[in-house]
Protein backbone atom coordinates (compact mmCIF):
# COMPACT_ATOMS: atom_id res chain seq x y z
CA UNK A 1 0.00 0.00 0.00
CA UNK A 2 1.82 3.56 -1.24
CA UNK A 3 2.14 6.48 1.48
CA UNK A 4 -0.48 9.21 1.63
CA UNK A 5 2.39 11.11 0.35
CA UNK A 6 2.87 8.91 -2.53
CA UNK A 7 -0.65 8.80 -3.18
CA UNK A 8 -0.92 12.46 -3.11
CA UNK A 9 2.21 12.05 -5.72
CA UNK A 10 0.14 10.03 -7.79
CA UNK A 11 -2.80 12.16 -7.97
CA UNK A 12 -0.64 14.97 -9.41
CA UNK A 13 0.68 12.84 -11.72
CA UNK A 14 -2.63 11.58 -13.06
CA UNK A 15 -4.01 15.02 -13.23
CA UNK A 16 -1.40 16.04 -15.83
CA UNK A 17 -1.33 13.23 -17.64
CA UNK A 18 -4.93 13.12 -17.93
CA UNK A 19 -5.13 17.11 -18.69
CA UNK A 20 -2.67 16.56 -21.26
CA UNK A 21 -4.65 14.30 -22.91
CA UNK A 22 -8.04 16.34 -22.60
CA UNK A 23 -9.74 13.69 -20.74
CA UNK A 24 -12.08 16.21 -18.76
CA UNK A 25 -13.69 13.41 -16.90
CA UNK A 26 -10.66 11.89 -15.30
CA UNK A 27 -9.80 15.35 -14.28
CA UNK A 28 -12.97 15.90 -12.71
CA UNK A 29 -12.83 12.69 -10.43
CA UNK A 30 -9.69 14.46 -8.85
CA UNK A 31 -11.52 16.91 -7.48
CA UNK A 32 -13.80 17.06 -4.77
CA UNK A 33 -17.78 18.44 -5.08
CA UNK A 34 -17.47 21.83 -3.07
CA UNK A 35 -13.64 21.97 -4.73
CA UNK A 36 -13.00 26.10 -5.29
CA UNK A 37 -9.62 27.02 -7.64
CA UNK A 38 -8.58 30.45 -5.97
CA UNK A 39 -7.01 32.56 -9.40
CA UNK A 40 -5.78 36.20 -9.69
CA UNK A 41 -8.51 38.74 -10.58
CA UNK A 42 -11.55 36.47 -10.56
CA UNK A 43 -14.18 34.99 -8.61
CA UNK A 44 -13.26 31.54 -6.74
CA UNK A 45 -14.13 28.68 -9.65
CA UNK A 46 -16.06 26.02 -8.40
CA UNK A 47 -16.68 22.83 -10.25
CA UNK A 48 -19.61 23.70 -12.40
CA UNK A 49 -17.25 26.16 -14.08
CA UNK A 50 -14.17 24.35 -14.54
CA UNK A 51 -16.79 21.40 -16.12
CA UNK A 52 -18.15 23.76 -18.15
CA UNK A 53 -15.20 25.92 -19.56
CA UNK A 54 -13.70 22.65 -20.38
CA UNK A 55 -16.73 21.33 -22.02
CA UNK A 56 -16.71 24.79 -24.17
CA UNK A 57 -13.08 23.25 -25.59
CA UNK A 58 -14.09 21.59 -29.15
CA UNK A 59 -12.32 18.37 -29.10
CA UNK A 60 -10.91 19.30 -32.41
CA UNK A 61 -9.87 22.47 -31.48
CA UNK A 62 -8.44 22.00 -27.49
CA UNK A 63 -5.51 23.53 -27.00
CA UNK A 64 -2.58 20.69 -26.16
CA UNK A 65 -1.91 21.72 -22.37
CA UNK A 66 1.31 20.14 -21.10
CA UNK A 67 2.53 20.82 -17.07
CA UNK A 68 5.32 20.57 -14.97
CA UNK A 69 4.46 20.32 -11.47
CA UNK A 70 7.83 19.93 -9.00
CA UNK A 71 6.20 19.48 -5.38
CA UNK A 72 8.62 21.67 -2.16
CA UNK A 73 6.17 20.23 -0.05
CA UNK A 74 3.31 18.07 1.22
CA UNK A 75 1.98 17.84 4.88
CA UNK A 76 -0.28 15.14 5.56
CA UNK A 77 -2.92 16.16 8.52
CA UNK A 78 -5.42 12.39 8.90
CA UNK A 79 -7.51 12.67 6.22
CA UNK A 80 -6.47 16.32 4.88
CA UNK A 81 -3.41 17.21 3.30
CA UNK A 82 -1.94 20.67 1.88
CA UNK A 83 0.99 21.07 -0.69
CA UNK A 84 2.93 23.29 -2.70
CA UNK A 85 4.36 23.07 -5.68
CA UNK A 86 6.32 24.81 -8.57
CA UNK A 87 3.95 24.46 -11.67
CA UNK A 88 5.06 25.30 -15.25
CA UNK A 89 2.33 25.26 -18.01
CA UNK A 90 2.46 24.96 -21.41
CA UNK A 91 -0.43 25.88 -23.50
CA UNK A 92 -0.23 25.64 -27.09
CA UNK A 93 -3.89 26.01 -29.44
CA UNK A 94 -4.16 24.21 -32.51
CA UNK A 95 -1.88 25.45 -35.24
CA UNK A 96 0.65 27.68 -32.90
CA UNK A 97 4.17 26.33 -32.64
CA UNK A 98 5.14 28.88 -29.59
CA UNK A 99 3.44 27.64 -26.49
CA UNK A 100 1.92 30.34 -23.76
CA UNK A 101 3.42 29.49 -20.95
CA UNK A 102 2.55 30.21 -17.35
CA UNK A 103 4.71 29.82 -14.10
CA UNK A 104 4.83 29.95 -10.23
CA UNK A 105 3.49 28.43 -7.27
CA UNK A 106 0.52 26.74 -6.13
CA UNK A 107 -1.07 25.88 -2.86
CA UNK A 108 -3.53 22.96 -2.37
CA UNK A 109 -5.49 21.49 0.18
CA UNK A 110 -6.36 17.67 0.01
CA UNK A 111 -9.09 15.55 1.31
CA UNK A 112 -9.14 11.69 1.47
CA UNK A 113 -12.50 10.35 0.71
CA UNK A 114 -13.20 6.72 0.54
CA UNK A 115 -10.19 6.11 0.57
CA UNK A 116 -9.11 7.96 -2.27
CA UNK A 117 -7.34 11.23 -2.42
CA UNK A 118 -8.35 14.72 -3.84
CA UNK A 119 -8.17 18.56 -4.31
CA UNK A 120 -10.43 20.22 -2.50
CA UNK A 121 -9.16 23.87 -2.48
CA UNK A 122 -6.49 25.60 -4.66
CA UNK A 123 -4.64 28.55 -4.66
CA UNK A 124 -3.11 29.19 -8.31
CA UNK A 125 -0.21 31.74 -8.50
CA UNK A 126 1.25 31.46 -11.91
CA UNK A 127 1.94 34.40 -14.21
CA UNK A 128 2.70 34.35 -17.92
CA UNK A 129 6.74 33.58 -18.80
CA UNK A 130 8.24 35.47 -21.55
CA UNK B 1 -11.30 30.13 26.57
CA UNK B 2 -12.25 30.68 22.94
CA UNK B 3 -12.54 28.05 20.38
CA UNK B 4 -9.79 27.61 18.04
CA UNK B 5 -11.79 29.05 15.22
CA UNK B 6 -12.44 32.16 17.04
CA UNK B 7 -8.39 32.49 18.18
CA UNK B 8 -7.45 32.10 14.30
CA UNK B 9 -10.11 35.45 13.57
CA UNK B 10 -8.54 37.06 16.81
CA UNK B 11 -5.11 35.95 15.01
CA UNK B 12 -5.88 38.00 11.50
CA UNK B 13 -7.58 40.43 13.40
CA UNK B 14 -4.47 41.27 15.39
CA UNK B 15 -2.44 41.06 11.72
CA UNK B 16 -4.44 43.90 10.53
CA UNK B 17 -4.13 46.06 13.84
CA UNK B 18 -0.49 45.84 13.88
CA UNK B 19 0.34 46.64 9.49
CA UNK B 20 -1.98 49.40 10.44
CA UNK B 21 -0.20 50.48 12.93
CA UNK B 22 3.43 49.43 11.27
CA UNK B 23 4.34 47.54 14.49
CA UNK B 24 6.78 44.85 12.35
CA UNK B 25 7.32 42.68 15.90
CA UNK B 26 4.11 42.17 16.30
CA UNK B 27 3.57 41.04 12.57
CA UNK B 28 6.34 39.01 12.83
CA UNK B 29 5.36 36.97 16.23
CA UNK B 30 2.18 35.83 14.66
CA UNK B 31 4.15 33.60 12.06
CA UNK B 32 6.27 30.68 12.46
CA UNK B 33 9.95 31.11 11.84
CA UNK B 34 9.44 28.37 8.99
CA UNK B 35 6.64 30.20 7.30
CA UNK B 36 6.48 31.14 3.21
CA UNK B 37 4.52 34.00 1.37
CA UNK B 38 3.75 32.44 -1.83
CA UNK B 39 3.14 35.52 -4.58
CA UNK B 40 2.92 35.46 -8.01
CA UNK B 41 5.86 36.35 -10.00
CA UNK B 42 8.58 36.14 -7.75
CA UNK B 43 10.56 32.92 -5.27
CA UNK B 44 8.69 32.32 -1.97
CA UNK B 45 9.43 34.98 0.65
CA UNK B 46 10.51 33.60 3.62
CA UNK B 47 10.14 35.46 7.29
CA UNK B 48 13.83 36.84 7.20
CA UNK B 49 12.62 38.76 3.98
CA UNK B 50 9.61 39.99 5.48
CA UNK B 51 11.54 41.39 7.96
CA UNK B 52 13.95 42.99 5.98
CA UNK B 53 11.32 44.42 3.65
CA UNK B 54 9.22 45.98 6.40
CA UNK B 55 13.19 47.49 8.11
CA UNK B 56 13.79 49.10 5.32
CA UNK B 57 10.82 51.30 5.01
CA UNK B 58 11.75 54.50 7.33
CA UNK B 59 9.23 55.23 9.74
CA UNK B 60 7.86 58.30 9.14
CA UNK B 61 8.30 57.79 5.47
CA UNK B 62 6.25 54.42 5.78
CA UNK B 63 3.23 53.97 3.72
CA UNK B 64 -0.08 54.00 5.60
CA UNK B 65 -1.84 50.42 5.37
CA UNK B 66 -4.96 49.63 5.58
CA UNK B 67 -6.23 46.18 5.13
CA UNK B 68 -10.14 44.84 5.24
CA UNK B 69 -10.02 40.82 5.56
CA UNK B 70 -13.05 38.95 5.05
CA UNK B 71 -12.80 35.58 6.11
CA UNK B 72 -14.84 32.72 4.15
CA UNK B 73 -13.53 29.30 5.32
CA UNK B 74 -11.44 27.93 8.51
CA UNK B 75 -10.94 24.50 9.15
CA UNK B 76 -8.70 23.30 12.08
CA UNK B 77 -7.28 20.02 11.65
CA UNK B 78 -5.95 18.98 15.18
CA UNK B 79 -2.20 21.61 15.45
CA UNK B 80 -3.18 22.94 12.04
CA UNK B 81 -5.46 24.85 10.56
CA UNK B 82 -6.34 26.17 6.90
CA UNK B 83 -8.54 29.87 5.72
CA UNK B 84 -9.29 31.47 2.98
CA UNK B 85 -10.37 34.90 2.94
CA UNK B 86 -11.21 37.60 0.40
CA UNK B 87 -8.73 40.58 1.48
CA UNK B 88 -8.33 44.36 0.53
CA UNK B 89 -5.69 46.08 1.40
CA UNK B 90 -5.07 50.26 0.55
CA UNK B 91 -1.64 51.34 0.72
CA UNK B 92 -0.77 55.04 0.97
CA UNK B 93 2.29 56.64 0.47
CA UNK B 94 2.96 59.50 2.84
CA UNK B 95 1.95 62.67 1.01
CA UNK B 96 -0.25 60.54 -1.29
CA UNK B 97 -4.16 61.27 -0.95
CA UNK B 98 -5.76 58.15 -3.50
CA UNK B 99 -4.35 54.96 -1.96
CA UNK B 100 -3.21 51.85 -3.85
CA UNK B 101 -5.98 49.33 -3.66
CA UNK B 102 -5.27 45.61 -3.98
CA UNK B 103 -7.98 42.74 -3.46
CA UNK B 104 -8.41 39.29 -3.94
CA UNK B 105 -8.07 35.84 -2.19
CA UNK B 106 -5.77 34.26 0.21
CA UNK B 107 -5.16 30.83 1.40
CA UNK B 108 -3.01 30.10 4.52
CA UNK B 109 -1.90 27.56 6.22
CA UNK B 110 -1.58 27.99 10.27
CA UNK B 111 0.29 25.98 12.98
CA UNK B 112 -0.74 25.91 16.61
CA UNK B 113 2.78 26.45 19.01
CA UNK B 114 2.53 26.59 22.39
CA UNK B 115 -1.01 27.02 22.53
CA UNK B 116 -1.11 30.15 20.28
CA UNK B 117 -2.23 30.02 16.28
CA UNK B 118 0.77 31.43 13.60
CA UNK B 119 0.55 31.57 10.05
CA UNK B 120 2.69 29.16 8.42
CA UNK B 121 2.11 29.32 4.71
CA UNK B 122 0.09 32.36 2.88
CA UNK B 123 -1.09 32.17 -0.71
CA UNK B 124 -1.29 35.62 -2.17
CA UNK B 125 -3.51 36.47 -4.91
CA UNK B 126 -4.15 39.84 -4.76
CA UNK B 127 -4.55 41.84 -7.93
CA UNK B 128 -4.62 45.93 -8.57
CA UNK B 129 -7.76 47.91 -8.40
CA UNK B 130 -8.54 50.51 -10.46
Amino acid sequence: MPTDEQQIRDLVQQWMAATKAGDTQTVLSLMTDDVLFLIPGRPPMTKAEFASLSAAQPKSGAPQIDGLSEIQEIKVLGDWAFMWSKLRMEIRPPGIIEPMVRAGHTLSILKKQNGQWLLARDANMLVPVK
